[in-house]
């Protein structure tokens, strides 16, 4: 799976990209992350890619050429899957959305950055806009880096312990148990004994209870659906 | 404000924090960023942070004494408002949240990784549990540059443009209006003849119907709120 982030601050992404996860699943060869500096497809000697906004008001707007020039570039030299624009006005992302995108093969993700983009990319160009979530941030790197994460923790292989993307909180609709371990005693703040009791029965039970209280009390809305 | 990250991979954060508006806001001596390596705070000779779970399972759980470490010598420092832990079973950030928490001093913000980290960290010194979305991460350190990029923009001086935050999708509890920019005419995909118009009164017309006519279509239950 290869991930070609547009974006006018490339080098914003340099570490989330070289660190853990997302370090060992481009070394294993399960995913390819390709960040590509939009100013490169500028067409002027400034290598702006931004402009006014036509009617008026604050905040720049990024032009179509450059992003056009970019994205069918890529397009001459491979298929996509999705071409994403990560915007707080696109659907929400969720585990069942990152899911769905971890069987997918190629796919570009483009980042906003000043006021936004202009709305003929989105209209010509972008089949799938995603949010993070319902909140604005300065641009679409760090949205752009969080839906790479998500999605290439579940590919197969990346995780050195294949059960652990799916004992992940919402796999199973319901958040976490607590967890714990050494020291079992912490100035006094103890493990809850059935942990410590070696009966693998009464574990589970009790874990199976914290995950319907803790649901029940933090995100009732998640036992509604 | 001052920001204190916890986490066990630093220098994932290097790039988020070192460009745009948060090194703008850094600059101006508007918001200090300080990332800390949990592992500086291990006891033991091989600096290891992590344990595996008490009940069994999979995944190692990060454990109580170098965050408690951490921790009380920052408090021993200065006074802090919020230690947050960037969890997906915490609060669901939105820009409500956003918006109080730029208002604060000083935030401690704990990352994850792993499997999670002992419930005792949660119960005995974080204040506040918030998660950026519903699905799953390799570690709460993206969580951690997004909640500090969502707050540190919305501080007076930190935007060159005042107004450009409050104009922004959410702060009036509508997504934000199509917006264009040069050139007029792209391959015959034209701007909207109203923003070229001069019409002042007609184009904020137009503005004010494109958010509702969007906001109904893509997110009805802002509009039910």
């Amino acid at each position: 799976m290869r991930f070609d982030i547009i974006t006018v601050l490339p080098s914003l992404l340099d570490s989330p990209f070289a660190h853990s996860i997302l370090q060992r699943a481009q070394k294993k060869g399960l995913a390819e992350i390709v960040v590509h500096n939009l100013r490169d497809y500028a067409k002027n000697k400034q290598k702006s890619v931004d402009d006014y906004p036509y009617g008026g008001g604050s905040g720049m707007v990024m032009q179509i050429e450059p992003f056009a020039a970019c994205i069918e570039k890529l397009q001459a030299e491979r298929t996509y899957d999705e071409i994403i624009f990560m915007s707080p006005d696109g659907e929400t992302l969720n585990q069942e959305i990152a899911n769905n995108l971890s069987t997918k093969g190629n796919m570009m993700i483009l980042c906003g950055h000043y006021k936004g983009i202009d709305q003929r990319i989105r209209d010509i160009y972008v089949t799938k806009e995603i949010s993070v979530g319902d909140y604005v941030l300065s641009g679409g790197e760090l949205p752009a880096a969080i839906l790479t994460d998500a999605i290439i923790r579940l590919i197969p292989g990346v995780l050195s312990d294949e059960t652990s993307a799916l004992s992940d909180s919402f796999q199973d609709g319901l958040l976490d148990a607590p967890i714990y371990t050494r020291p079992a005693d912490w100035k006094g703040h103890k493990v809850p004994d059935v942990l410590l009791s070696g009966h693998e029965a009464k574990i589970l039970q009790w874990r199976d209870e914290q995950q319907l209280i803790r649901t029940r009390e933090r995100r009732p809305d998640l036992l509604n659906d």
